[in-house]
């Protein structure tokens, strides 16, 4: 059976130098440790996270695809590159030379390997010219963060990029980055265990509830990470809130559940109770495969969870695994 | 069958007077329509919630019961009535008196309806000297918020709590409030919708993750409201992350799902297949109907999703009913 893994990451070799001219105290770099295969992603001194080969060398990366299985592999920007923070123009250059990095990589193998594109988001103009340009030149789509500092997705600045995105025709992966904590919970990783899927629910009940899938191009290929965060789970919560209060459903026509058929949601859920739910809620022509390899807080044996399920058939498993990916992103059969 | 809702609120009839006793910008009171029907939990000038004749009236609340055929409900405080933020004596008396408005309001039918106490959680000598005296006074439980200012449910002075309430047989409903945003998804009730259900998985991750269960007493009878939040769908990807990932376990010796035995959660999910994934991750025993009546973010029909669950047999349904929550309270059957 086919498999495309639509959601995983890649970090360029960045020098410390190169980052430097960005950012000397924030701008992400890769240290390989002196084996070559392990290393840290770095913010000045400071390691961010640790990581190993398959990060950065399409080689291992294309080796571990065969041990798993994997037809083709989708990588973007792992989200402390987004530097939406930054002069857009400073930016802009930022995401070019990353995405000339993530085409790079891809080069090895363009066959297995596909590249989602970058863009500086905090500046419209340059966005979708950004956008479009990495469209140009072999992405095939783009990987946005759920909010721009205090802008969540229904602001009008950030329906415009993905006003641009529909109208011509750029798949759109939504990744949780930048996670609310109010100043709590640093520990255990909590943000990425409970802030990420609180982010990732955020994003889709403000397009919801805002009414931006009114305005949005049904040609709008848009997809949410780990599995929709909470989303899925809670849509009976948000159902009841825009049925019995009023200033639930103030921006939105319809209630939640009406929405359904407007985005996709990868599979990146590691639970088979999750991933029956995460089906049942959103049919399986809405979702697709998504490991957020290489990381440890990815699918450990990419494809496993839909391959293995107990409650899929093999249609849907077809469509989970490949599918849906190949609708999602126009690619030929 | 037999129903017990453990999860209802109420609010008192507390005029702006007293409330200002407490904190004259801040502190919660009731405005009532000249109807008598509808009115506003008030701070100072400013409608903080829109709410009806059940949330203060007992003989309302009885007839309500009985249209949805519920035996008994088990009332405590609107979370914005918890005054944490208060000097700890000052907050010591309000919940006093908070809890004897709760034990009048039950009073009017003391077989069907039960209260949980609040207590001023911000001074620990004070909150277990309350919940004592609740406990003496008719209280079958307290209820706390799921934090405390920047401490989580892990921080020591909140295990110390939790640590009497287990010594002293005292059941304890964790509720979220005091939602993280990061000042941004204000409309549409987003906190209520978002970061409700992610304060109530931070809880339950923090003890986990903390090693707390390790160290809490096996006694201890602990419930999460609104369906533990997103735990149990994302109970998945913590357990991945656990398995992988170093930082993620480090206070903990067993994985999450390890301790799936030492808490309950309530039903108020509100979608059949949301309180499938719960009861077949919590397990039956687990479990315990709960509404969040009179709210309009609550059951609209208290029980009926337990009731008319098609997956649930006879037995799982009575033990979630009510079985369950006699057990929790240590009720006479």
């Amino acid at each position: 059976m086919k498999k495309i893994d639509m959601h995983a990451h890649f970090f360029p070799r960045i020098e410390r130098e190169e980052a430097a001219r960005l950012d000397a105290a924030a701008a992400p770099w890769l240290r390989i440790d002196e084996d070559g295969e392990t290393g840290q992603i770095m913010q000045a001194d400071k390691p961010f996270r640790p990581v190993y080969r398959a990060l950065w060398d399409p080689l291992l990366r294309i080796e571990e695809l065969d041990r798993h299985r994997i037809d083709m592999q989708v990588v973007c920007a792992t989200p402390v590159m987004f530097g939406y923070r930054y002069d857009g123009r400073a930016a802009a250059e930022w995401a070019a030379r990353m995405n000339d990095l993530a085409l790079e990589h891809c080069a090895y193998n363009p066959k297995r390997l596909k590249a989602m594109a970058q863009v500086p988001l905090q500046d419209l103009e340059l966005a979708c010219a950004e956008a479009s340009r990495a469209q140009a030149s072999g992405h095939i789509g783009v990987q946005i963060g759920n909010h721009l500092g205090p802008l969540d997705l229904d602001d009008d600045h950030l329906i415009a990029f993905l006003q641009h995105c529909g109208e011509n025709r750029i798949p759109v992966l939504v990744h949780p980055w930048d996670m609310m904590t109010d100043g709590r919970m640093k520990r255990w990783m909590m943000p990425w265990l409970v802030a990420m899927p609180a982010e990732t629910q955020l994003s889709i009940m403000s397009l919801i509830l805002s009414g931006a899938f009114e305005r949005l191009p049904a040609s709008l290929k848009l997809c949410f990470a780990h599995g929709g965060g909470s989303f899925a789970f809670l849509l009976g919560r948000a159902e009841n809130a825009w049925h019995c209060r009023d200033i639930v459903r103030e921006g939105s026509p319809h209630p939640p559940s009406h929405y359904l058929d407007r985005f996709y949601v990868d599979s990146a859920v590691f639970d088979p109770r999750a991933l029956s739910l995460l089906v049942d809620t959103m049919g399986e022509r809405r979702v697709m495969l998504g490991s957020d390899h290489p990381f440890p807080l990815g699918e450990q044996e990419i494809g496993k969870l839909v391959a293995e399920h107990p409650g899929l058939d093999a249609g849907a498993k077809a469509r989970i695994l490949a599918g849906n990916a190949l609708e999602f992103f126009g690619l030929q059969t």
